[in-house]
Formats: structure tokens, C-alpha cells, sequence
């Protein structure tokens, strides 16, 4: 039996408030999830919480801040220290539901980059329909070299596989047309490269409409197309669901016909809801770091925790850097070499 | 009155044959739309529908071909030939359901661009329910640079004013987050120079989420992401609706509920139906040209043509050269000039 993870949590950036924030903490905590929240003791009212240690801290990034040099320059603020909490081995993982680019630049900044790894990536799990797919980069990067989209690749296939549970995960890279060649200049190149690739099952070339279909395992793009690619399937999804709802109430018929459907529509609401997939995970560094959605409720918080609980379980920053050096024996140009 | 329109229509390409193609242009004609179909007439059978001619052709530029290359060898291609009766003034505007890829370079080369116009766009109207969304470029740039986008914006506005009637359309730049300075450096400088525009209503960055709620009226982006967005977004689409309908089979109760709902439902299907919206136009020519989609039934062919009529009658050339013009007078450095 495992020593339970520790979960070092940002305790400012919860758009919902700090009641949301602490509820989520409550919620992890209770499966057995170690945690040392970041914040104002005095909002949070955490000190009662078994295997939940509140560390004082008055200082946040906010949204509307540069997240680059805030981080470099304000060390005792939340999502700084809960990285540094990491670094020094007081935590095992790190989650915070606050500004996405204060998240990611404190993690690249505290927890470094793994062994060959040139730019990390924010992955997340899409809500398909019975079919997780990793999708990435949401947003890390939004320029990108040939090499970075192909080190996704391998970062997306090694978390897929460590901690989705999908053996052998299927990659595909994502552009506007099946044929090699299709697409900008990077990504004709990386798909060149990943065709050639050994100790990933690479699928070639995906477009638009083979990502919600579930085609892949894992989907690789920059991080410009990703985080637009994101927003507009959420907000494709609520738009379809908006209508149908609207629908749902144009007539006391169609009233009639949603009330019937209600139930059986629980599991794919259930599906689609940003709060089940814990938010986005930062791959390619030494640590683990997951950003929830700023807007999460409180199982959104907790699903946050839990995944990064889950990685630090099955060691999914060692297994990673195992297959990237797989990787590397065939593509050492490539996945080696620690530059930017 | 004016006279009617006359659409030079490619006679090949539609995936749902030859059929499905004449029955579009049928449906059009009788509307009193002028046809000039290229293609096969022992095929189409169209040659007692009056106020349209089928001009015997034989060749076709398939989908898997290299498009551009093909359209300049191959004279009397279909699509080449439809090209070709516009800018001889046979016909005011050309269709086409075939290769997307070949119609836009044959229309490219044989209508020539509007003074100024740097590169053409594809443009679509999104299924927003409710609110018309102007898309561009949907794919004939896959990299762009400042002043293309800055064209874009221009063209996407002046289309929308002329042909869907927006009175002075709102404009959003498709980037990953609100603040300027936001994505890659080509739309950071697009976001200033259009701040600085005039002659054009410019509502600033949008995202990902932002274009289904139909935030804005025109939304422009590169035609990378353009196009992995339209797809993601018919793809999401599809993948909820497709779920519901799922769940509406699921058990008796709920089938029942599915069965009241249906009518309610008509409206949005028709909304989210790609056939209702005639299909993607190349904007910034000196002539009109459709590309619809090569699985349209024949409503989307007739629309695709009923679109191209209406392209001529609002005299969208004309419109749009005038509307670039006017932005000219203050942006002369990026509208002017005839450069690639």
C-alpha cells in the first residue's frame, strides 16, 4: 500500500470563492488525499480537516496580471509556494484553479523540465462520449517548432497510457486534411517525423471532426489551435445543449418530451461537464501539476486534486520519462537536447 | 427588375452523384436563377429544364488531386471552365460541390483579386442558431500574415453588410484570451492595426468559446485554425446531438420523451443543418464564387446557387471593393499594394 499522495493547493484563484475552494479540499481530502492548501486560514476554515494542513499565505497572481514576471518576482505568492512545495519534496503534486498562465509559469519555473523535454504542454481530457480523449497543447505554447509537436506526441501517449489507462494509445496530429503535407510548414514536418517514429502508435494526421468523433487516443497540436480548439467545442457543446433546452420549452409538448428524456440524458450531461475531468495537467516537467477551471465547483476542485493525487500514484512523470527516452533511442535529434 | 443572374455551375464533384447535383440545379432554376452547367449531360439529364444550359464537359479535377497544379494544366476541367465563363462574362458567378482545394484555385486564377487584395478567403456563415456568424478564412491560407488577417476583417465585414444584410457588422479577431497582446505575433499586430482602423467595426479579440455564442458577426482567424474549427464545431455538433439521440433510444420512457421533443427540435436541425447555409464563399475576388460541400443533397446545391445569385444581385464585388477602399484611405499600407 502506497503512502497517500500530498496535494500542495493553491488557495486563491476560485472564481466561485473560497467556500468552493475549501468544500473541493474537504471532498478529496476525504479519500484519503494528504493536502497543504496555500491561503488565508480565516476564509478557507480548513483546520479542522483531517490530513489537510492550511500554510499561511496572504499574497495571489491574479488573472489580469502578467503571469511570467509575477511569478519570477513574487515568491510568496500561492501558486509559487505551492510549486516550491513540490520542488522541495514537501508535496507530491500541485493544483491550482487560478490564473492558467501564473499555474503553468510557476510549475515550469519551480518544477523544471524532464530530461530532453524542450517546452512543456497543458494537456486535457475532452469530454467524449465513452471515449477519453488527450488533447494538447491547450494553450502552453502558442508558436511552435516541429519538435515540440512531436515531443507532445509523446508526452500526450505517455500520460494516455500511465494515467488514462489506455494501452498503447493511438496519436494523431492534428491539421486540415488527411494527406502528409496537409497543413503550415511545422506541421507537415512533425508528422514526417512521427511517421517514422518508434515506440509510439502514431495515426497520422487528424482534422477537425475526427476529434469530438473520438478517432484517436491522443490529439497533438500547437497551443494556439489547441486552447481555441477547446473553448469552441465547449462552447459548441452549450450551444447545442442551450437549443435543445430552449426546445425543451417552446411548447407544453415538447415540455412533456424533455421531462421524459431528463434521466437519460444524466450520463452525457454528466460526460460533458468540464467539472468530471479535473482540469488540465502540465506535461514534461518533474512534477505534477494540474490547473483546474477557474470556474469549477466543488467536485471540480476535488476531481482536480484526485488527478493529481492519481498521477503521483502511478508514477506518471517517471513513466513519461521513460517513454521519452524509448522514444529517443530512435529520434535522439529530436526528444534530446535541452534547449528552448 | 433586374435580370437574372446567371450561375456557371461545375457539373461534377458531388459525392452523392450526378443525381443529387441536377436535382440541386433543378430546384434552383425554378426559382429563376440562369444556369450554365459544366458537365456530363448524358448524366445530369437536365436539358429540358428551362433557363438552363448544360455545356458539354467531360473532365473533372478529383479531391485527391494536387489542386493547384491540376487547375493550371487542365483547361477543360470543369471547374476551370466554369471559372472561365464568369470572368468572360458568360455567367456572374460560379458553384462548385467539387475539390474545395481546386475551386478555390481555379476561381483564384481565373477571377483574379479585387485591387489590394492581397489573398482571398473562404468565408461560411456558422449554424448559430438565431444569429449569423461570418467565419473567414475557413481555409485558403493555412499561414497568414498581419495585413492578410487586417484584409480578412475587411472582407468578412463588407460580405456581411452586402449579402446578410448586417448593418455595420461587429468584427472579432479569433485569438486565446481577451487582452491585447494575446496569441502569436502576427494576430497581436493584426489586433493593433485593426484597433486603429476605420471604415469597420471592430469589436477586439474573441475566443474560442465566443463564436458559437455569436458574440460578434464577423470573426476572422488564419485559415489553419479556421478550418480545424469549422470542422470541431460540425464535429461537436454532431457528436452531441448524437448522443442525445442515443439516450433517447435508451429505454422506453425516454423514447417517448425523444418522439414529444422531435417537432420542437425541427427548427434547430434546419439551423445546424450545413445544407442550409449554401456553403463557403471566396471572398476578395472580381467575381463571385461558391464552394459548397461535396456531400450536399440537392437543397444544398440549389442553396449553394441561390447564394451566388444573391452574391450578384446585392452586387457583393462592388460592395466590397468599395468597403476596402474606404478602409484603404486610412490603412493604405496594408490594404494597397498587389504583392503576395
Amino acid at each position: 500500500m502506497p503512502e497517500r499522495a500530498v496535494v500542495a493547493l493553491d488557495g486563491f484563484g476560485a472564481e466561485r470563492g473560497f467556500d468552493v475552494l475549501a468544500e473541493g479540499a474537504r471532498r478529496a481530502a476525504a479519500d484519503g488525499i494528504g493536502l497543504r492548501v496555500f491561503g488565508p486560514p480565516q476564509e478557507l476554515y480548513l483546520e479542522d480537516v483531517p490530513g489537510v494542513e492550511v500554510v499561511p499565505c496572504a499574497e495571489a497572481i491574479g488573472n489580469d496580471e502578467d503571469a511570467v514576471p509575477a511569478v519570477r518576482s513574487r515568491r510568496d505568492a500561492s501558486v509559487v509556494r505551492a510549486a516550491a512545495a513540490v520542488a522541495d519534496g514537501e508535496a507530491d503534486a500541485m493544483v491550482s484553479v487560478g490564473s492558467t498562465g501564473a499555474a503553468m509559469a510557476a510549475a515550469t519555473f519551480g518544477l523544471r523540465r524532464l530530461q530532453g523535454v524542450q517546452r512543456p504542454a497543458l494537456a486535457v481530457r475532452l469530454p467524449v462520449p465513452g471515449r477519453p480523449v488527450l488533447f494538447l497543447d491547450a494553450g502552453a505554447n502558442v508558436e511552435v517548432r516541429p519538435q515540440h509537436l512531436v515531443q507532445f506526441a509523446y508526452l500526450g501517449a505517455a500520460f494516455s497510457e500511465a494515467v488514462l489507462g489506455i494501452a498503447d494509445p493511438s496519436v494523431g496530429l492534428l491539421t486540415v486534411g488527411e494527406e502528409a503535407g496537409k497543413g503550415t510548414p511545422a506541421v507537415a514536418e512533425a508528422r514526417d517525423v512521427l511517421a517514422g517514429s518508434e515506440g509510439i502508435r502514431f495515426a497520422g494526421n487528424v482534422e477537425g471532426r475526427d476529434v469530438p468523433a473520438g478517432v484517436v487516443d491522443v490529439v497533438v497540436t500547437d497551443g494556439f489551435t489547441g486552447n481555441v480548439s477547446l473553448k469552441l467545442m465547449e462552447g459548441t457543446a452549450r450551444m447545442v445543449t442551450g437549443a435543445i433546452r430552449e426546445a425543451a420549452r417552446s411548447n407544453p409538448i415538447a415540455a412533456a418530451g424533455g421531462l421524459l428524456l431528463r434521466p437519460a440524458l444524466g450520463g452525457l450531461r454528466r460526460e460533458l461537464d468540464p467539472d468530471a475531468t479535473g482540469g488540465a495537467i502540465l506535461l514534461g516537467l518533474r512534477g505534477i501539476a494540474i490547473v483546474g477551471h477557474g470556474s469549477s465547483g466543488p467536485d471540480g476542485v476535488a476531481n482536480a486534486i484526485r488527478l493529481a493525487a492519481r498521477c503521483v500514484e502511478v508514477d506518471a512523470v517517471g513513466r513519461t520519462a521513460e517513454l521519452l527516452e524509448r522514444g529517443g533511442a530512435t529520434r535522439g535529434a529530436l526528444v534530446a537536447g535541452d534547449g528552448t
